[in-house]
């Protein structure tokens, strides 16, 4: 299964792709959508929308795995990120893509192994298990860690519903 | 002109059609979006999104108005209003029509000429100006408003542009 990891912003919007095939995890793509402080919001969001669009055509996700908000700085920060992710959840709604949401315990858990690993140990993480030398951006690595917290819980879901059938 | 007026929200998003003739105001349409709160987040966007390109396939605006916003209640409200505000943005950004923002101060001030105005006050002249009955929705009566408030500073900015090359 392929799956499109993204990390919202309304400056950087970050992308991954990984490529799960049995436990395997293979790094297909990642990198970053950069708009133009002084454009105005709805060309900000359209080059957002345009870009996620143009990754999804040419890697073929099967599934988009988006990290999920509970709290923000404050609203003028959360209003500004609400309208990235609006973007780019619309991207996977408009592209009939099953999206998922985690916390971002679930993808530090996933990824480190520990739910309050510090931003350096994921990004490390991320770059090994994906046998990376560099990722060029941050917030293409934090896109990684989410569709890799994705891949893992899919495998997971997969294994449990293997080992039940065969226990039927 | 014709306008497209909205006021977004994650619940329900309001539109509102005016169409300007000189010094008169004509009311195209008027409705809401309702979104199911059983449907997951990217559903609820994507239906948003779609209403409103359809309201923009029917009555062809050649221009959209929207509240701008400073303030909201708090982080987790601001980045609902977020999502779907940015929703609303991205299909007029996608139908190329230019966006105008107004603060909420300066719709008041359009309609009933004071900033500070009731709610109810805006609504009532919504309909006065309108020369409507009534307005089934309150979010419908509010992107009204905006509306409005476009074609005044643009009836404005129209009449000072005419008023300056006669000068010349």
């Amino acid at each position: 299964m392929r799956i499109l990891g993204i990390d919202p912003g309304s400056r950087v919007t970050g992308f991954g792709i990984v490529e799960q095939q049995g436990n395997r995890l293979i790094h297909v793509d990642n990198g970053a959508i950069f708009t133009r402080s002084g454009d105005a919001l709805p060309a900000r969001l359209k080059l957002i929308h345009d870009g996620l669009h143009q990754v999804i055509a040419t890697h073929a996700p099967e599934a988009m795995a988006i990290e999920q908000v509970f709290v923000a700085k404050n609203a003028m920060s959360a209003l500004k990120l609400g309208h990235a992710r609006g973007a780019a959840l619309l991207v996977g709604a408009n592209n009939h893509l099953p999206i998922s949401e985690y916390t971002a315990l679930q993808v530090k858990n996933a990824v480190v192994g520990y739910g309050r690993a510090a931003k350096g140990q994921v990004q490390q993480m991320v770059r090994a298990l994906l046998n990376l030398p560099e990722i060029a951006q941050e917030d293409a690595s934090d896109a990684l860690a989410v569709a890799i917290c994705h891949a893992h819980s899919s495998g997971l879901s997969n294994r449990l519903e293997k080992a039940l059938s065969r226990g039927r």
